[in-house]
């Protein structure tokens, strides 16, 4: 896998989105079997939603296919060029990964994402869906095979786990298996950490927070609110608690909090807060670490930046927090003090993605500091490695009282 | 810590080396209550050896504090920089990991460059020495200690363990502390990587190999395999086993083993190499996957590149392979295929290695995938976070049918 060629790859991603489209009867067929056991067993009808695979998804799908394929060739990247000595040069080079172990739940169009971004990185993966979509993901793992064999992909790099016992397995073979991907609810994801030695790319939880600082701009203080948390109240880059600075809460909190009442949140405030907002409910100690993913939002006000440091570094998941303030000084200091994977100044927390921030394909959001941290693109699927080429170079030559001196001197990477 | 300025922390850098000077007479009191303890407890000579901590050590630790103090800030750069639209900027920016667990056997040295090299990278640190160094360990860490409070480090950022039942608390403590550092013998740090579920920066073993292809030049393969294996024998990066292409191995395996026995080397070869080197010993199955750490190198004839490769990934342990060729094809095939840290051409393996791989300091060498690989300088202390400068943005605005368009430019990060 790690020594595909890049036209070899992406004419698989293309030929995986044409089998897509030819093999759709069969996929929906199988997606029919799907929903009617769904149904049959009465699973609530947002997961049916979620589960339900038509020709609109393929679409979709062949559209993010080629998109993939569009993007520029991971493997192989020069990070880092240093000539050592003369004729000795050593270059820090992308590589994959090896083994990418994902577990998700319902949606069968998260396997075709990360298959195909396993694929463009030279990764092979295991797979393991949800048993409600049994039927679905089979299908689909088969046509990719299947497509991606024929451009010369190796048989086996894509592996469908279809009972909990073989994902259960999965999860302890920290010797082949280089990294998981867990995709579904909180409880899930951290129950998929807990049971694992390998490496786990992904977040448990999105407690995010705004701190209005003194001077903050009422007007943009609100919007910035209103937007973080309610343009999409059910993801883990919405704010679940506001901080205000007791200086400027009289100025702005008020405003802020009808904004937010409005746009129907419901507050829960600690006790200055309520003085200042009747209509607060009042917060208890374990509101600070509640992601509501709801039209609820704490509030907290804090006598100063380092108060709401500190709540939020105590509370906080590390995922994504904001400062909205006029002063650069305070803004440096919060985004250098707190401890979060992304921290953000006057703009709102929901820009912590990986398609808004540029990065081509999302594999996912970390809240780890190893390895990707924050919205992840391909580069989460990638190691690298060191190669030095030499012409006869042996280290007794650098060794001892008459040891030739080396140069280390960086060179271009391009 | 993640805040320290870069003139306070190598204020304290120096200091903490002047401190170690001025409090010499403290430190070998100390390291003589150890070094007498040793003795009387018949620790075997080499320990007691490294256990040995005079005036000479602390000269040398004062230039390796120097030279730590004067590499380049390494919190606060910046990796990648975009503008996602008109004022609304991102950066990609290092930082600290956080707190960094560093595990040691008796070198007390270890202490000092491991406490200098976290300072200087901004992160807290908890050091557990050997229990036969404990006096010398507690006389250094309240010399630093001391020494970065007078500069205005925050108290309490080293931490030092002294019991085993306090190390194996440190190893659950997977919430507070973000990297393992074990230092010392394989099963030492084998023990360490399967008692946490906290990343480990490490390798336990140095399976390193390397591989003569068919065209070779002798007279380089020779000198290669004897520095690869002699010049130091108890290192990572010695190679445990050669393999030699049969298409080759009658032209050059006798004088590369000639070179190799008149070096003190004992060879353990299969049977076809026995063929052509009367004085090898017969190797069994064991030997491919043992790290010998002396004066002894298993030998294998293949029958092609491909099957190196399939040695190298069955038996090595991904530390650093090398192959020995005057094919560039052959070269980058092998460095493609071969699943290591460091993967080399025409140059003994001895040169994986921090120092001389330019890193500026070595904080370890790494056969994990995640986050940092092979020979790992202060950036292994490092993780990295998104910030995103606005002035007002909502994600409103790039959402629904009138969606405004993003620039996704990207941006110098000088």
């Amino acid at each position: 896998m790690a020594r595909l060629s890049t036209e070899l790859k992406n004419d698989a991603l293309h030929r995986i989105g044409e089998a897509l489209r030819s093999e759709a009867q069969r996929i929906e067929t199988a997606n029919c079997e799907d929903l009617a056991r769904a149904e049959e067993s009465r699973v609530p009808a947002p997961l049916v939603k979620r589960l339900r695979f038509d020709r609109n998804k393929i679409e979709d799908l062949v559209l993010a296919l080629n998109d993939i394929a569009a993007l520029p060739e991971p493997v192989g990247r020069v990070r880092c060029a240093r000539e050592l000595d003369t004729g000795l040069l050593l270059h820090q080079v992308s590589c994959p990964l090896g083994v990418v172990g994902m577990i998700f739940e319902s949606r069968p169009d998260a396997l075709v994402q990360i298959a195909a971004l396993a694929l463009k990185s030279g990764n092979a993966v295991m797979l393991k869906g949800g048993s409600e979509a049994l039927a679905t993901n089979r299908a689909l793992s088969e046509v990719i095979e299947t497509a991606s064999r024929a451009s010369g992909v190796p048989a086996g790099w894509l592996q469908l786990l279809e009972t909990r016992a073989q994902a259960a397995e999965m999860l302890q073979l920290d010797r082949y298996i280089d990294l998981i991907i867990p995709r579904g609810s909180n409880e899930f994801v951290r129950e998929v950490m807990q049971s694992t030695t390998i490496p786990v790319l992904g977040h448990a939880d999105g407690v995010c927070h705004l701190y209005l600082h003194r001077d903050a701009d009422p007007q943009m203080a609100a919007s910035i609110a209103v937007d973080a948390k309610t343009q999409y109240v059910a993801v883990c880059n919405a704010i679940e608690t506001l901080l205000v600075h007791a200086e400027g809460a009289e100025g702005f909190l008020p405003l802020v909090a009808e904004r937010l009442q409005q746009a129907g949140v419901t507050l829960r405030g600690c006790e200055r807060t309520r003085k200042l907002v009747a209509a607060a409910e009042p917060a208890s100690d374990e509101d600070w670490g509640t992601e509501y993913l709801d039209y609820i939002l704490a509030v907290r006000v804090v006598d100063s930046l380092e108060t709401a440091m500190e709540h939020i570094n105590t509370y906080g998941s590390g995922h994504t927090d904001a400062i909205v303030t006029a002063d650069r000084n305070a803004a440096e200091e919060f985004m250098q003090g707190v401890d979060a994977a992304s921290v953000m100044w006057n703009c709102s927390t929901r820009f912590a993605d990986g398609y808004r921030y540029g990065l081509g394909a999302e594999v996912g959001i970390s809240t780890a500091k190893i390895h990707a941290r924050g919205p992840v693109g391909l580069e989460g699927l990638l190691s690298y490695t060191w190669r030095v080429h030499g012409s006869g170079h042996i280290v007794a030559d650098y060794s001892g009282p008459e040891a030739r001196g080396v140069t280390h001197r960086e060179l271009p990477t391009g």
